[in-house]
């Protein structure tokens, strides 16, 4: 597997675009578009909240039924969510105003929004906006990151990442960009991401791909135990590649499976280490659990508790905070058995084992919280399963951002 | 059902204390008695946390296996958590000195601790604030207040309660403590809440009494989702009021579940209106939900975000966190049913009805939202269940607490 620099417009056939259409923000791109020369098939993931923004329930619907998607229409600063029918009517507009643009059917177009919920979309501003798209759109790199760029909102940095592996002889290619900074605790999915590849692979097995590999990825994040109404992961095959479809689960399948999932945990990483006001990447991982999915509740119930976050913050090596994140998960284990470290990728400190505290040097431990990427590894003692999550730290920058965030 | 003041001292019989014991804080109380004159009935629930305190395992113990209970001592400080079996050889010396001083059993003795995670409890302080508990102890007001003070940790206000009922020709009285301000988000019960009455009560009412209260009371707050490792509520009766043994669900034993109700839902408000960096009480009130356990899930998820809380120390009626938080709480319903309104005891306003916002003053919303006591009130409009559960808002405070806490 190569990593290479790029994004949505690595792979083949793969255009986009970002531009500023005046949604809510004022001077930034605030829509973007990803666009593919031939038709791709889909695959999605979506928010398990009860309450799904209207450009969810689109899209659900055009993955679920349309032969083939060729278009992704993004907009930031507005969610389309809690808009009642007229925002689903939004959703419709968007898309046949891009399918126009591009002489393809309206249910070959995406949507998908992200910001405050509750307020409806400017049409007249998003429908020129996709006008603006279409003009400028380009299978560059740059455009890739204006695209990228376009979809933030509190995000401080944008979010790709690339990868090419030989399937069948020939070069493929993944790229995907996402965005998320908060109400980010993905159930089924994450955030906005958009995954494109020139690899040629059935639906049904590029829906059981990405359906597999969320669960240790994007799903295993978390910046505030809130999951939003719009997480929306898609991907886009195109075929371009020139590979023989992959049909069935041979060694073609679990090489693109891999490169897949290079994509997913680093982009869902980037949105970790980029949370509202974080300052550092919190990852907990859980070795030697009974089964997997204990490994991932351990794991995500520490990131995820706001006393663990605030002590990292703090660079406080307040151990018996993790353990009792630990044992609130809902995992049954035996607490003599576990250990605890605190690491950096430096250094890796024992803090807990045999039930109690062993003699560490609090200073050291302080220094190591202080890295910009914060491990804690738990030995369980109970089996073979593993499992990583990552968060953030909480700190005053959080409240701050989230107190004002709509004014 | 007469409110009077007071806390655990108000029954009949009942003596408390408390002193500084130097435990871990400087000049301040830190350790505190209960004491009944008469050999009590017990009751308690206990934390659900697999990584359960020393003092939890030993009063599991007690509750279940002994016939009578006369004391608790407490300490504040320190938790006595993840220490291990030294730590529950603490709570048996504890429980020792305690019965050698009033002439017990030790098995009578129960012991509860509060504070720091995984340091281990300095036993020649503890001892030495036994004798000193067991000097002092008052059946007064006072003695009551330097009690409820001395369990504080984070809590801003010592926290108490007490009322009066007849039950056949007879005043019985309750009164309670507690203390609670962070690592508050109880699953089976809360933090450390101490309750005593002088009522004549079987066991298996009382306990059942007891379990059923707290999954509409204490469960029913939270300030940070983190379920602790020492929570326990105990109630103590004595039976001096001299009212005839309630031994089955008669008339008596409604009313003593109705004042036993007041004094859970005020002392688990006022927990929750001192959450760590709190400048509010956030009451979510959800109604006419489908099934009882719906309206509890749907209410606890909304004070638990920590998106909504931040909007509520914001001021900022940005209404789509609440329905998102609805939304990803596990209980289905249709968004456009649901009407949702802030409130403050003077003002309610309507916000969203019919699937999207209707048309609102945001100035007015926000003076609401601004308000010592904000209530976001929920018609799902599926059922007759409701259900409240009670916050805080999310300020910069907590983190600042929390990142320094131990230090």
């Amino acid at each position: 597997m190569k990593i290479i620099d790029g994004g949505v417009t690595a792979a083949a056939g793969f255009e986009a675009a970002g531009v500023e259409a005046g949604i809510k923000y004022r001077n930034r791109k605030d829509m973007a578009l990803v666009y593919s020369a031939a038709p791709c098939t889909a695959a999605g993931v979506f928010t398990s909240n009860v309450v799904k923004a209207a450009p969810v329930r689109w899209d659900k619907e055009v993955v679920e039924h349309s032969a083939c998607v060729q278009a992704v229409v993004v907009n930031s600063g507005i969610a389309n969510a809690a808009t009642g029918r007229q925002g689903y009517e939004c959703c419709r507009q968007t898309a046949e105003k891009a399918a126009g643009l591009f002489g393809i059917s309206p249910d070959a177009v995406l949507v998908a929004s992200t910001g405050v919920i509750g307020s409806p979309l400017p049409m007249d501003r998003v429908l020129d906006g996709v006008e603006k798209l279409a003009a400028c759109k380009a299978a560059t790199f740059e455009a890739g990151t204006m695209a990228a760029e376009a979809i933030m909102t509190t995000d401080t940095i944008s979010k790709q990442a690339a990868v090419q592996i030989e399937i069948g002889g020939r070069t493929v290619t993944i790229g995907g960009m996402c965005k998320g900074s908060g109400m980010i605790h993905p159930q089924m999915c994450t955030m906005l991401g958009f995954i494109t590849t020139d690899t040629a692979i059935s639906k049904e097995l590029l829906q059981e791909a990405l359906r597999e590999d969320v669960a240790d990825t994007f799903n295993m994040i978390s910046v505030d135990g809130d999951t939003s109404t719009n997480d929306t992961l898609v991907v886009l095959a195109n075929g371009m590649a020139g590979n023989e479809e992959i049909r069935e689960k041979n060694d073609d399948y679990y090489r693109f499976k891999e490169a897949l999932n290079h994509i997913d945990t680093t982009l869902a990483k980037m949105m970790a280490g980029d949370g509202e006001g974080a300052t550092a990447l919190f990852e907990t991982k859980v070795i030697h659990a009974a089964t997997k999915q204990d490994a991932r509740v351990l794991s995500r119930s520490v990131i995820s508790s706001n006393l663990c976050k605030a002590a990292i913050y703090g660079h406080d090596a307040n151990f018996g905070r993790f353990l009792c994140a630990l044992g609130y998960s809902g995992v049954q284990f035996d607490p003599d058995k576990i250990e605890l470290y605190f690491e950096n990728g430096e250094k890796s400190i024992l803090i807990f084992k045999d039930g109690a505290a062993v003699s560490y040097s609090e200073e050291e431990a302080s220094q190591v919280l202080a890295s910009p990427e914060v491990r804690v590894l738990v030995d369980m003692h109970m089996g073979e399963a593993e499992a990583s999550a990552w968060g953030c730290d909480l700190s005053y920058d959080y409240v701050k951002i989230n107190a004002d965030y709509r004014s």
